[in-house]
């Protein structure tokens, strides 16, 4: 069988686990990665392959799996679909999601491609889950609880305000989507931990959770990339109260986005042109192999 | 806007909760009830639909809800179809879906319209979760541990055992997928009690699992839909093992599937013609009103 050519845009830690996720599914092949510069080193398992700062170098790339900052997203995604190459990212502001798959739809379907958005575990696994409570249950609340873990977008905060040397923000959960911050700092020298301190709590991506900061010596020796998630929701179905359904999760995080990139490229194979979420896509296209299978096998 | 035309055929427990569902839908209507007897009493709150034999008797059907036991789920879906009218099932032999499916996707697409089988909460919802699931963390195992609830097959097994005048089979979750059944029985008069209980545990239903049987003087005192599931899953992503994923819920059975077939009927409106599993469709499908909005919302 043909195996799906898959190219790795950005070589951080998404792409790190995006690449050992390609090498362990049985229809596809790495097809190259994708660096600003080539020449950087990389880990001996993957130094077989080509690299290039430019797609278009690389042979016969059926889809690239974007492994780029979010705000990077876009370009890449656009300068791909031009080529004729599906894309898939996740992308994880989820106030622009909508916005983003409007605009890489237009761009899909102009080139006959295929544009997966937001396929990490959220946005993403997470939302199909909320998606099928909300139509199994349509009234009531869903909460989804982060955590304990390290919250990327929190973590960059702290590391702009003047006087912190190295950051670490962990999202802890307290239930009802309501969540604490703690928030491990190294501090320059010359500044005062407690003006810091203020300055964290008052920034706004701290100013309205709870939000405790301390000081440590190494903000390296506390790194640790698990993740979860508690996800609830408790309504009605019909006109019957108290349906009650949790889903969790303890993950190793770049781990899980990498897997469900490459799930979400292999559906990016099978769907016709246009843009997608993952709440738009058959969930049996994420899977390798034969439909009819699957329906036997785990249905 | 218009509403979707749902006719609901068999006014059992489920054709009940499903009449709710419906009524609670946005975006539907009852067009009517489908019963062998037309003449048997309703409840109050459903005497002013129509109520017939036959599903040619009722006037622009969308889709007929199948609310009948499992072993007529293919002929009565069969002649929806022909009539031109969608259908949702929720048929729940696991190991015949896939067989039905293949089935009812010929007639669906000889006469242009949608046929959705399985839909239910297992076969059903579980199967979305068990597919993502499996996308997300590939190698592992998923263990689906249901109850505790009653279950259909067993009850109605007992009650084939000469002896018993009333039976109600438990299910009882005992993880990685062993079960316990715990069986509650009515004796008929000049029977002895061991002498049954013997039998139903030879039975090939109980054969298999740790089985109690219990003497009751009176099963109906015993009843509850109430039911449960817990699915986990714990395995590797890409090369990272230790992944762990659970889904667990406590609801009222026929209200959940009731609701589910309702959902299931949304999107047999919105899919080309053919016959799906619930794996098979877009979750964003099941939800009422514009997609674009529940990207923004739910994503």
């Amino acid at each position: 069988m043909k195996k799906i050519r898959a190219a790795v845009v950005g070589y951080g830690n998404i792409g790190r686990y995006a690449l050992e996720a390609i090498e362990a599914a049985p229809d596809f092949e790495v097809a190259g990665i994708i660096r600003r510069n080539p020449q950087a080193p990389l880990p001996e398992p993957f130094r077989s392959y080509p690299v290039t700062d430019n797609l278009e170098k690389l042979t016969a790339v059926d889809v690239a799996i974007l492994a780029t900052p979010t705000r990077s997203v876009e370009a890449y995604a656009k300068a791909a679909l031009a080529l004729g190459i599906r894309t898939v990212d996740s992308f994880d502001i989820h106030t622009q999601i909508a916005d983003l798959r409007r605009t890489l739809d237009v761009e899909a379907k102009r080139h006959g491609v295929v544009s997966v958005v937001a396929a990490g575990w959220d946005p993403g696994s997470d939302s199909v889950v909320r998606t099928l409570l909300q139509a199994i249950v349509p009234e009531g609340i869903t909460y989804t609880d982060f955590g304990p873990g390290m919250s990327m977008g929190h973590t960059v905060a702290v590391k702009a305000i003047e006087g912190v040397r190295a950051a670490l923000s962990m999202t802890i959960p307290m239930g009802t989507g309501v969540h604490r911050r703690m928030v491990y700092v190294e501090i320059e020298d010359g500044y005062d931990f407690d003006t810091v301190a203020d300055a964290i709590r008052r920034d706004d991506y701290f100013a309205h959770d709870e939000t405790h900061v301390v000081r440590v010596d190494s903000v390296e020796a506390l790194k640790d990339v698990g993740h979860g998630v508690h996800l609830t929701r408790k309504g009605v179905s019909g006109v019957t109260h108290n349906q009650r359904i949790s889903f969790d999760m303890q993950i190793n995080n770049p781990a899980l986005t990498g897997q469900i990139l490459v799930a979400a490229a292999r559906a990016a194979m099978r769907l016709q042109p246009g843009a997608y979420t993952m709440i738009e896509i058959p969930p049996v296209d994420l899977l390798p192999g034969d439909r009819d299978a699957w329906i036997g096998r785990i249905v």
